[in-house]
């Protein structure tokens, strides 16, 4: 019985390593798209600093755009805020076609569409995020956007 | 004596889980960058067939390129043969700055910069890959470039 309830135990801790739920996929998406819709309310707001909150806040995280690559959070958003240093120029944000990978329970990436609604443009392209689970829940640690 | 083994059981069994050695992240990088250097090569040797050996064989396959996604092994296949259609557009192709991101013992993304040496140009640019392990190796299931 002792070895039974042992061997039970083990099963029960080592489960959720092997096999991910479609109930876990679903918990995970959900809590990454609230992560992403924060972020855009932000910078529909005109809050850069709180759309970066997605980010991982760490000199570790990458930002790829184009044939340029940025190291850390504040170097991060100091081109956020170079880049769109007005109201205009932030415009309207929106993300689509949202796509989940789940690579374990505590990453994921996503891909996904952007665009900016501007008074006389509408600049778009593609995104791919590599998220990372931590206390403080899903950051962004690698944003390649194109 | 036996609550004593199956615990150790136990514990070299999850061990694995939640601890990535130093020494199992480096064989991980070493067999993914021999997965680059094998498309590096296949792709210098005008082998476009075989450079495509390093992404997962599947319709699930995603490749972002600027503005465009395209999905699966095969059309990935038909694009580069489309736009490398002679060993001059193809050029010396070399990758170069790879950063490895470990996710878990199945998962990790890989970084870096590509260049083209062509008669005429040079282009050159960023990825960011995803890549996973199977049985046959590591593959790349998610290819962003810009």
């Amino acid at each position: 019985m002792k070895h039974f309830l042992l061997i039970l135990t083990f099963l029960i801790l080592c489960f959720p390593v092997f096999s991910q739920s479609a109930r876990e996929r679903t918990r995970i998406a959900e809590e990454i798209r609230s992560v992403l819709l924060k972020q855009v309310s932000a910078w529909n707001r005109g809050d850069i600093q709180g759309f970066m909150r997605g980010y991982y806040n760490s000199e570790k995280l990458v930002f790829i755009s184009g044939d340029n690559i940025t190291r850390g959070w504040s170097p991060t958003l100091e081109r956020y805020k170079r880049n769109y240093d007005s109201r205009e120029k932030m415009g309207v944000l929106s993300f689509s076609d949202l796509e989940f990978t789940f690579l374990s329970r505590k990453a994921a990436v996503v891909i996904g569409s952007w665009s900016l609604e501007r008074a006389n443009d509408r600049p778009h392209g593609k995104f791919s995020l590599v998220f990372r689970r931590f206390k403080k829940g899903w950051r962004i640690i690698l944003d390649h956007t194109s």
